[in-house]
C-alpha cells in the first residue's frame, strides 16, 4: 500500500482540498502510474457535487489521465516502467459478458467500474479514487499505450472527450463527405469538429454564441452556423447525415432532428436534467435515429489514440496548477475555456 | 374521365357517404384497376376526420388496394388486363431526387403525392381519391404485383400494416435468435408479430390487455408479457435487440427503451399527438436508438409481397360491405377488430 497525495471533495457543497490516499501494490496484471496530466471533464464536476446522486465522499475525479509507469506486476506483457501510458474512463469489467467480450467493456453487462466512484475491484466498501493524485495503479488490460509524438498534456482530454465523439463518428460510419453537424463547442464540441473534419466529413458548427465562429473553423468547422436564427435552423432543415449534440443543458431535440436528412442520425452525448420531449413524427416521416453513446472500449480507446498519433489531433488546452482545481470548475461551469482544463500534476508533488 | 362510385367524407364531423368521383383516362404510362379489397387503416381515420391538418374534402380514404386490371396504357410493360395488382400508401414522387433513385420513394424530398388527400400529379388543385372506390388508375410505376396463391383479400393490408413493418425489420437487419418486442397488437401489430416470427426472430408480445395472450400466440409470438405489471418491466429489462412500438396513443417511451439491450434499437410507427419526454441516460448508457420508419419504397413493398406469398403470410381480416364502414371506423378506434377490416368492393359496385 502506498499512500500518495490527491485532491479530493469531502461533501457535495465544499471545494476540492488536499487529501491523501492509499493506492494498492501493483498485483501480478497491475500497471503502476505516476501520473504527469488529468483533464477535467464536466463529469468530475457532476460527480463531487453528487449532482447525479451515489456519490461517496471522500471523492477522487479524473479520468483523462496520462503518465508514466513506475512499476508493472510480474505477469504484465504490455508496459514497461518509464513508457507512456493512459487511463480513461473505467479501469476494470468483468471481461466474461458478451459486451466485454466484443471489446465495448463501457458497456459491461455487470457494470465496468469508474475510474472514479465504483467500488474498487478489490475492495468493494471502497470506492475507486481517479486522476488527480501523483499516482495510480491500474490492470495491465485498462492501460493504453501514448504515442510520445503529441504533446502529453493534450493528449489527456482524449481519454474521455476524445474517444467519446470519436466513438460515435465510427460507429455510425461517418466517411468523406458526409454533412455532420455538431452542437456545442465545449470540451466535447472541440474534439467533435476536429475528429469529424479530420475524415473527410463537412463539419457544420451549430452554436447559440457568435463570438464562437473564429474558433470554430479554426478547429476545423468548415460552416459556423447560429441556432438563434428561425431563418437559419429553416434553411438547413433536411441536410446533415449526422448531428453529435454533446448540450447536457435543456433543449428542444425536435429542432435539431429537423435538420437531419433521409436516415440521418442524432447522436446525444450529453445528459440534460429533465427527459426532453420527442415528436415521433420527426423520426418517422424521413427514418431518423436519436441515438445515444458513452465513451468507447478499451480496443477502440488505443484505436483512436493512435490515429489521433497519426493525424496529429490534440485537445485544445489550458494547463492550471491543481489549487487551481476549483476555480477551473466554476470557468468550466461558465463555459470559460477554450476548450479542456488539464492539471499538471508537479504541481501536487511538489 | 370515367365517373365511378365512391364513399368519401364531406367534412371532419360527418360519416362517409356515397359520393361519385372522376378517374383519369389511362395515360400511356397507366394501369386502371377495378378495385376489389381495400383495406381501413387508422391513417384513412385519422384524414377523414382532419386529425391530422390538412384534409380536403371531400375526402376518399383507401391505401390497402387490391384489384384487377382494366386497361393499360400503351407503354405499359410490365400489366396486362386481367392481372392482380395492389396499390400502397402513394401514387407518384418526383422521380429524380436522390431518394426516389434509392428506391424509397416514402422518402422522397420532394414529397410523394399520397394515395388519397394529395394534390393530384394531373391537376394540383385536385386531391387525390383513395381506395374506396370502384376504380383507380395509377401510373404501372406504383403498381405492385400479387400473387394469386394468397387470399386476396387478406392481402389488401399488406399494402400498408405489412410493409410498413416489413421496412425496419429489413433495414434494422432483424435475423434469426434476434428478440423482437412488439408493442400493440391491432393491424400493425399483428402483422409485426407474424413477420417478424417468420423472420427467426423470438417475438414477445407487449401489451396491456391480458385477453390478447392467446390471440398474440397463434400469430406467432413465443411470449406474452404484461406492460401493467412492474415486475414483468423489471425482469425483461435489458433483453430486447429490436422493439417494434405500433402505438400511438400517447406513452413513454422510456418504459420501452429501458428493455432494450446493448445497441437495441425501438422502432416507432405510430405518432401519439403530443411530443413524449426521452431520458438520454436510456439511450447513452447503452448505445439504444429511437427510430421512426414510415411504410417502404416500391421496390421493397414487392419484395414484401413476394416474400409473403412464399411464406404464405397475411393479414387478419374481417370483411366488411362499404356500409359499414361507419361502424368499422368506430370499432377500429375501439380496438375492436382482429386485425384489420376489408371492405369487399362489390358491395360498392352492386
Amino acid at each position: 500500500m502506498k499512500n500518495v497525495k490527491a485532491y479530493a471533495a469531502q461533501s457535495a457543497d465544499k471545494d476540492l482540498e488536499p487529501f491523501q490516499i492509499d493506492r494498492r501494490e501493483p498485483g501480478p496484471e497491475d500497471v503502476e502510474i505516476e501520473i504527469l496530466y488529468c483533464g477535467i471533464c464536466h463529469s468530475d464536476i457532476h460527480t463531487a457535487r453528487n449532482e447525479w446522486g451515489g456519490t461517496q465522499y471522500p471523492c477522487v475525479p479524473g479520468h483523462e489521465i496520462v503518465g508514466k509507469v513506475t512499476r508493472v506486476g510480474k505477469n504484465v506483457k504490455k508496459y514497461k516502467e518509464g513508457e507512456t501510458v493512459g487511463v480513461g474512463c473505467f479501469v476494470d469489467s468483468c471481461g466474461h459478458c458478451k459486451n466485454c467480450e466484443d471489446h465495448q467493456e463501457q458497456y459491461c453487462l455487470n457494470g465496468p467500474t469508474a475510474t472514479y466512484n465504483s467500488p474498487s475491484p478489490e475492495d468493494k466498501d471502497v470506492r475507486t479514487y481517479g486522476g488527480y493524485s501523483t499516482h495510480i495503479v491500474v490492470q495491465e488490460d485498462f492501460v493504453l499505450k501514448i504515442s510520445d509524438k503529441l504533446p502529453l498534456n493534450a493528449v489527456a482530454p482524449l481519454l474521455c472527450a476524445g474517444i467519446t465523439t470519436y466513438s460515435p463518428l465510427r460507429y455510425w460510419k461517418v466517411k468523406k463527405g458526409d454533412k455532420v453537424g455538431v452542437v456545442g463547442l465545449g470540451g466535447l464540441g472541440h474534439m467533435a469538429v476536429k475528429l469529424a473534419s479530420s475524415m473527410g466529413a463537412e463539419v457544420t458548427m451549430l452554436s447559440r454564441s457568435p463570438e464562437k465562429e473564429k474558433d470554430a473553423k479554426e478547429l476545423g468547422a468548415k460552416h459556423f452556423e447560429l441556432t438563434t436564427s428561425k431563418e437559419n435552423m429553416k434553411r438547413m432543415a433536411g441536410t446533415f447525415d449526422l448531428i453529435i449534440d454533446t448540450v447536457s443543458a435543456q433543449h428542444d431535440y425536435n429542432e435539431y432532428l429537423n435538420l437531419l436528412n433521409t436516415n440521418g442520425v442524432m447522436v446525444l452525448l450529453g445528459i440534460p436534467p429533465e427527459p426532453s420531449p420527442v415528436q415521433a413524427g420527426q423520426l418517422i416521416m424521413k427514418r431518423k435515429s436519436l441515438v445515444g453513446s458513452l465513451v468507447g472500449g478499451i480496443k477502440e480507446t488505443q484505436e483512436m489514440l493512435d490515429y489521433c498519433a497519426e493525424h496529429g489531433i490534440v485537445s485544445d488546452v489550458e494547463m492550471i496548477n491543481i489549487d487551481q482545481i476549483n476555480e477551473a470548475y466554476e470557468r468550466t461551469l461558465n463555459s470559460d475555456v477554450r476548450y479542456r482544463f488539464v492539471i499538471d500534476m508537479k504541481s501536487l508533488k511538489n
